[in-house]
């Protein structure tokens, strides 16, 4: 899985019909102390993220795992919104901005 | 997902059977500011797109999802056309050219 | 998928039984305009290419749907000759050299 | 697969159900010689690795395969901790420091 | 698929249990000439390799194709030792060094 953050959101009205009502976000992919590895990666979200959170994306066919987006034509998926990455060494705890929180 | 840009079509006279009748567009994968990211990927059009759209690609297993490729050798295919691609703290909302609109 | 320049074969004596009478061609990935994006990906040949040929590639599980692969432990085949990749502003219709008509 | 060194952990209070009860570790994919080729791959831990340890990924449905992961939505899991990294002509046997006998 | 040197092995005794009586070898990914690609993938030798090797690595899902590997977390399998490589225009045929018959 990745760690990414989520940047935008992308819109569609002609689209593939089950990606209806999915909430598509632009995310950039991080390491550990925040620099970008590959942008743009756009993710079907599952937890109720939102721009400027700190999420994990997982690709391929776990994308469609999760219920919510079963059978749906997405190879990436946002499946949880991180509260901590802890890197033994790193600076210390990094808790991402939440929008929740902010 | 990916956001990516239609530049070209392919056409191919000998091919596998299933490819048969499929549109086959050539596309550049950009991040949100438009930035080419990886250059040619040819995909199976499921959405009516053409050359100039920017539009929203799905790779592996996934890109035999819609019912019109079910089946079809294809590792990617076009499964929105993007209305907005929308990056927070980018600039204004990035409407991209639409070939229909033009 | 992807447009691929073939540039050779592999021979293998000792291999998965399955590989057995596929030939195995290589190829260099390329862009619209024939820059190499990635070389030497080995490709089970389903469409009766040959070494001089552009060619479309797909890769992944959707390697193994042509029915002459079905079951055989490959990750990447040609699916398609291709006889003209046409890029939008890009030179004039790009139709590969091909091996048939040299 | 890939040879990895565990750098930190991921800890996440809103995700996919059956992502609960999961260690999330962050690692660093290496080379032979200890070299980061790729960073911050989230993995499952499957092993009872912990930070500092040199474990071995696998991505894509496999990671999914070890009973204790299996339908979870997971692209990358740890399926063995590294004893020993024996590269011809390279540095003596790159016996990876454990953290159990730490 | 990929052409790859086997440069060494990878041994652990915390592992996946389907992981045990599978020898692991590290290889590096080449091109026809025998630049390296990418380093340090482990694959399942499924064919008799060894160190030095010349083989043909397939990834995904492929790689647990045959009977040998089914079924075990594996995400790169060697499924062939290679003979020859013949690039057109290139080098002569490049014959791997075999372990055998050094």
């Amino acid at each position: 899985m990745k760690i990414a953050r989520v940047t935008g959101t992308v819109t569609a009205s002609v689209k593939a019909a089950p990606l209806t009502g999915h909430k598509l976000l632009v995310t950039d992919v991080e390491d550990g102390a925040g620099n970008v590895l590959e942008p743009a990666v756009v993710a079907a979200d599952t937890c109720g993220a939102g721009v400027g959170d700190l999420v994990m994306l997982v690709t391929g066919s776990a994308a469609r795992l999760p219920a919510a987006v079963a059978g749906v034509p997405i190879d990436a998926a946002i499946v949880a919104v991180v509260d901590h990455v802890d890197i033994a060494g790193g600076p210390a705890k990094r808790t991402p901005t939440r929008r929740r929180n902010g």
